[in-house]
Formats: structure tokens, sequence, C-alpha cells
């Protein structure tokens, strides 16, 4: 909450106590349903219903959808039955199964004996698909349109059903139930004649995605082919809703999200950040902690197996943070490239030869320069500026070899992780840097302590 | 590419060497844009040229741009003027702006020689705009409004200015270039007389971006509002342009990707991945690992100040990876979160405290489950099943309170670099896991020896 946001309540609280209802009621009709839902987080429920009661049914609606949950079970329990059946009826089909999907089982049940028989049903049938697929974050409020309408008829027909459908300016051309054609509103509006038939002039290479495809693809979809809405059919091809643009939208801020957090070695949050309790943070980050701190023990039985070597070089054990750290970021840049090009489908696991050929060459060169300036800085840094005699030239040459095949191995495993979840059926965000430089760690030792024992014991 | 589309490029060529010319021009016609920009990809530029005369303009135009620069470059100078000519007046400025801006300078001037002067003049004003603002990603055509337009004359102007437009679903109304109001398509088309004045069902409270905005900020504020498009103003609040959905989704998956490269230590790239040469990916990565190779001499200096404290408790090296890791991991999925957090603006820099008191407590929880179960850990793997004399319950105590003091401050760190970069103008993306993981190793060694030295020497 910015600090303007708070001398606006202000204001709005002060016109609420003097009871200058007339004044409120313009104010609150000026803002943005998101920018009223902002204002009124965290407010106590007999203001927020009053500010409620203000606001006309459409805005109220607008605003009611854009609250955080908790705000919503408050307002629908402070709401009449008649005030929650208004609400319920101006939302989108989708934006209701996901309140449904939110609120606990009794107040679920007021709200669907608030709402139409027809909502009620499709709100039913959206709760069906599965998460994360494009069943669940489709609308089924459309324009529907017939091939054999003429422009005149199917504008009075959009006229009629416009106000309630999540969008006019996509229409779906269906007979009998199957989607057989597209055509814009701009499309219609531009026909040469108002006797032409919609038949005429739709497109009848409908690109279209199925229910069980994955939200993600049909944010990519719509993103590549720039679709205002993407038509959902099932498997037998008969249409069954839309997923428009600003759908589209979250979804992609959601996953880029999600992958994000995955990468960072978190379980993905339902909270945002300021909403998300202590514990609730926990829980999402100590999986994945307990299960890299477990999995060091490797690490440390390959220290321990070699502990003759260290205690005859002591000099050793100063270069092993920087060889695990230079390993674990050459590795993550190789994975964080990858597993983004294969959420965007810039790269297809098939593409793999050529990944490992292309991150070969590019760890070579990355490889070769960092051992080069390491030597440098080892010889002149180390040796001359720090005056460690344990630093030997032969210790330096042992510790830039083992950087050249660590960077090489890092590379490599990184672009070959990701790839290898995805042929299994894995989220292949989950191969990113606290995975791999575990494993790279691992690695980097080994390579270090056996060019070590065979060089300088 | 992807194999179906090497099927379909030869039964395309085989077409062609057929010179079965009518039906290639039939399919070519059934294909979207985008796909056949994709199928184009990498193709010879004679077939190319062919496949281009084949289509219909408005289709070669929309391939056109989706096309990648290389391919658009060679396609450029197989096309005679006239039909340089014909491509570029059926572009979107904005889109003929991107054209000129990867183009090398001969290309350039052949291009604006053939633009009409008003394209010619909108690509200049276009190309004056920052990078990434506002102004560098709007476009020019819009459907612009006077309040006093009846509803029929508005809906005569759409007709006939319509298909020029990037979209006409939303209109601005303006008044002497002021910006006054925003009217939808829709509301036009359900106004309940025809005689209704644009300025009386006008929405007048206008959301807009000024050109100077970030582009970030613009896509943000779309997906926030839903909008199709959001109107551009200059300082003067002058309407200039629009910036339209389409346009929205492609920064909002430019910006996921470019955080997550520098998340992953690389600079930005500008090519795909499969377009990236070695030598380019190389060029991105190796700033950040050279700067981290070179920073871990801080991690070297450490270690070798307490060498002897190593010396005499060899058993303490056994830990090092472990707790760098465990510090690491836990600073990157705190600096992940506050990153992810304030490019969504979920939260603001203002809310630091907030962020640290919680970031606190979960870091509290999270070092103390941790330690407790590396203290078992140690005591049965590495004592009982690893048979490792040297790993005393002493030595478990010093690693495991470092842990505790390792996690906290690596989660701290990891929430304020993120806040402090903002703070000082940074790109919060910049504080994550490679630049984190050197500090955060560098404080898990100083407090490891200290406790260390202070408790077992």
């Amino acid at each position: 909450m910015t600090n303007m946001d708070q001398v606006f309540r202000k204001t709005l609280h002060k016109l609420l106590e003097e009871k200058k209802l007339n004044e409120l009621h313009e104010i609150l009709n000026t803002i943005n349903g998101s920018d009223l839902a902002a204002l009124f987080e965290g407010m106590d429920r007999e203001s927020l219903s009053v500010y409620f009661r203000l606001l006309p049914k459409e805005r109220a609606a607008e605003t009611f959808i854009e609250m955080e949950p908790d705000a919503q079970e408050n307002l629908i329990e402070s709401f009449s039955d008649q005030e929650l059946s208004e609400i319920m009826n101006e939302l989108f089909a989708d934006d209701a199964a996901d309140l449904v999907e939110e609120m606990p089982a009794n107040v679920v049940e007021r709200i669907l004996s608030q709402s139409d028989p027809k909502l009620r049903q499709d709100i039913n049938r959206l709760l069906k698909y599965p998460d994360h697929s494009a069943g669940s974050i489709m609308t089924t409020e459309y324009v529907d349109l017939s091939p054999t309408m003429t422009i005149d008829v199917a504008i009075a027909h959009i006229r009629n059903v416009g106000v309630d459908q999540e969008t006019i300016y996509a229409c779906y051309v269906t007979d009998h139930k199957k989607l057989v054609g597209i055509v814009s509103f701009r499309a219609i509006l531009l026909a040469p004649s108002k006797l032409t038939q919609i038949g005429d002039i739709m497109d009848t290479h409908v690109i279209a995605a199925l229910t069980t495809d994955d939200q993600e693809d049909v944010a990519h979809m719509m993103s590549r082919y720039n679709f205002l809405a993407l038509p959902i059919v099932d498997s037998e091809k008969r249409m069954v809703g839309i997923v428009t643009f600003d759908d589209a939208m979250d979804v992609m801020e959601e996953e880029a999200t999600e992958d994000m957090e995955i990468m960072g070695g978190m379980s993905p949050s339902e909270h945002t950040y300021l909403k998300s309790s202590p514990l609730e943070l926990f829980k999402h980050r100590i999986g994945w902690l307990l299960f890299l701190m477990v999995s060091a023990t490797f690490t440390g039985i390959i220290i321990s197996k070699f502990e003759a070597a260290l205690a005859a070089q002591l000099a050793l054990v100063t270069f092993i943070p920087m060889l695990m750290d230079t390993g674990g970021n050459s590795g993550s840049q190789a994975s964080v490239t990858i597993i983004r090009a294969l959420s965007l489908h810039e790269v297809e696991p098939s593409d793999l030869p050529h990944i490992l050929w292309k991150e070969f060459r590019t760890a070579l060169l990355a490889g070769l320069s960092l051992a080069a300036i390491c030597f440098a800085k080892i010889m002149i840094v180390d040796r001359i500026l720090l005056h460690n005699p344990l630093v030997t030239p032969m210790v330096a040459l042992v510790v830039c070899v083992t950087l050249i095949f660590t960077v090489m191995a890092a590379k490599l495993i990184g672009a070959l992780l990701p790839v290898g979840a995805i042929k299994l059926g894995f989220d292949p965000a989950v191969m990113s840097s606290p995975l791999l430089t575990t494993i790279v760690d691992a690695l980097a030792l080994l390579i270090y302590f056996t060019i070590a024992t065979a060089v300088l014991l």
C-alpha cells in the first residue's frame, strides 16, 4: 500500500464519517476495480461493506474479483443473499469458478445457491478440469455465430448477447457445436455488404487448444499468434470455451514466477510475499535446503577420502571454494539458458546433440580463458602479493587444469539435466542451480583431488 | 524446426518444382504468419522469394515481420522496390521501426525511401524514444474520436479508418490532441441510441502511461487492469500512441527471460539460444564468471588465515562445501523471492523493514531445523556409518551453530541486496545467486572458523 493510498483512504473515511454519501459514491465510481481492490485491502468488514454498497453492481463485481480470498470471504459473509446473488451473476464463469475453488465449503454452498442455474452449471463444469489445464482457465462466455447468419443478423446478435460475453471482438462460428471458423468483429464491421454471410468471411483455418492442454502452452500460443482469445475445444472438436488475453497474461506471469521459484530451490508459493507467513515461507523452502544439505554428505565423503593428500598439501584447501563456485556458476548459466529456452519452445528435447555441442565449445572457450587468468592471478596475487609460499606453480597448475575440466563438466551437465528432466516428465526448472550445484561440487572435488594426487604426491 | 515442418517443407518444394503454383498459393494462404515464418526459417533466398510472391500482401507482411533479422535482410535484398514498398506500407509503425533498428544502414536507406511519407515520419519519431521505454514499443496507429461525434458518425469513422489501425476495439477520445476519454467499441456498439454523443458514453478517468515510462511497468499495468491497449501520452498529456496487448505479452516474456539470465549470472542475450554462436554465449557468460572467480580470492584468504586451525582439525574441511552450499541456497531462496516480488510490484523498497523481519523469522525456523537434523546426521552417518573418528560431537556442534548463523545471515543479505540495488538504481536481478553466493561463502567461512577457533583450539 503506497503512501498516496493511505492519504486517499483517510479522505474516504472522513467522507463516510460525515455521511457525504453522494460525494463518496461519485469518487468511488471513478476508480478502476483493480485499484479499488488494492485500496480496500485490509479494511475492516464494516467499512468495506458500506463502500461496496456505494458501488454500481458491475464495478462492485469487478472490484470483488480482484480482492484477496480472505477479504472476499469476509465480504460474502457481510452480503445479503440478494447482494451476493447480484455480484455472482455479474461475474464471468471462469472468475466465479476460481472464487468457488478458494472459498471454504460453507461459503461455497451459499455462493452456489445464489447463482443462476446456468452459472452454477458452468462453474461445476469448469471445476472438473485439472489444475493448470486450458479448461481450468477458460471461460464459457463467448460469442457464437452460425455460418449462415448475414452480417446484419450477426451484428444484431452480438449487440443482443454482447453485454454478457467476456469479449465480443473474437467471434466463433459453430455448426452443431463443432467449431468451424473464426471471424473477428473487425472483419464483420468491415464486411462489404450487410447481406454477406458469416460463412463467406470467416477464417476456416482455426487454431484452437484442447481443454486438457497445459495453460502455459495456451499462453505461449496466444503470444505467438497475437490472439485476443483462443478457442478451446473438447476431444471431439466441440467448442467449449475461450481463454482471453488477460488470463493468458496472468498465466505468463504466474508461470515465470513459478519457474523462478523452482530455479531458486523453492516449491511454488500460493500467496504473494507480503501475504505469506514466515511459517509458510519456511515450508516452501525447507524441503530443498534439507535435501541439498544431506546430499552434501557426498562432498564430505570425497574430502575425507583425500584427507591424507590435503594434510600433505594444505594449500589445496584454499582453492576449494573458488573451484566449487566457478563450477556452480558455469553450470547454472547453462541450465538457466536451457530451462528458459525449453519453456519458450525455442529449443526442443530433440535438439540435445546440437545443444551439447554448442555448450561444449562455449565451455572450452570459458574454461581456457578462466584457467589462463586464474594462473596469472595465483602467481601474482597469492604468491607475490599475499606471500603464500605453499602456493607453488605446481599447485597453480593443478587448480587451473581442474578449472578447465570442471567448467566443461558443469556446462554439459547443466545443459543435459533440464532436457533429461523433460524426457522423464519432470519440470526442467527443478534441474537448476541448487541441485546442479551439489552435483557439480562433488565432481569438481573429485577432479581436483584426482589431479592433485597424481601430480603433487 | 519440428519433424512435421520438415515433411511439410518437402511437400512445398515438390509443388514448387512441379510448378503447381495455384495449389501452392492455396496452401500457403491457409497458414498463419507466425507459422509461415517458422517454416521459412533457413530457406535459401531464391525459394524464399518465390514463396513470398505467392502470398497475399497482408499475409506476406505478417510473415515478414515474424522472421529473424538475417532472413529479413535477405528477403529485402531480393525484393523489387515495388514489392518492398508494398510490404512496408502494410506494416504497423512499431513493427516498421523495429525493423529499421535491426537492419544495416544501406538497407535502412532503401526501406525508408520505399515507405510512405507518413510512415517514414512515424518511424523516425518512434526511433527517438529510448530502448525499453513505452515510446519505443508503442504504435502510432489507433482510432481517434472526438467527444462531439455521435455513435453513428463514430461507427462510420471506425469503419473508414479501421483497416489501418492496430486495434479498433479500444478507441481514444481527444480534444485538441489532449486525451480526454476512452471508449470501447463494445460500449459504442451497445449504446442505447445512434444519436448519443461519444462524450456521453466515454470514460473520462483515463489510465495512461508516459512515453518515457519503462516498458515493464506498462506491461504490468496492462496485466493489472486487463487492458487490450494502453494509451501513451507525452509530458503535456497529448496522445501519441498506444501499446497493444500482444506487445505487452512480448515485453513480459522478454523481461522474465532477461531477469532469469541476469539471475543466472549472464548478460541478457539478443538472440535465441539456437541462433547464438558459442562465441556470443561465451561473451555473455564470461564476465560474471571472471568477476566471481577473482572475488573468490577472499574466501581463499580467509582459509589461508585459518590454515593452522585446519591443520589441527582437518575434519573441519569436510563440512566446508555443505556450509557454503546451504548458505548459498538459503540466500538465493530469499533473493529470488524478493527480486520477483519487486518486479511484480508486490513489494516496494519501502517495505524493507517488514521484509527483513519476515526473513529473520523464516531464517530462524530454517536455521534451527537444519541444525538439528544436521547434528543427528553427523552423529549417525559420519560417526557411526562412515566411522570417521575425527568428527567429534564438538565438531558437529561447531558445524551446526555455524549453520544457524550462516542461514540467518544468508537470508537477511539475500533479501537486503535486491532492495539495496533498487535504491541505488541497479537492476535487483544482479543481486541474485552468483554474487550472493560469493558474499555468503566468505561469511560462512568466517563464522565457521571463528567459532571453531574459539571452541576447538
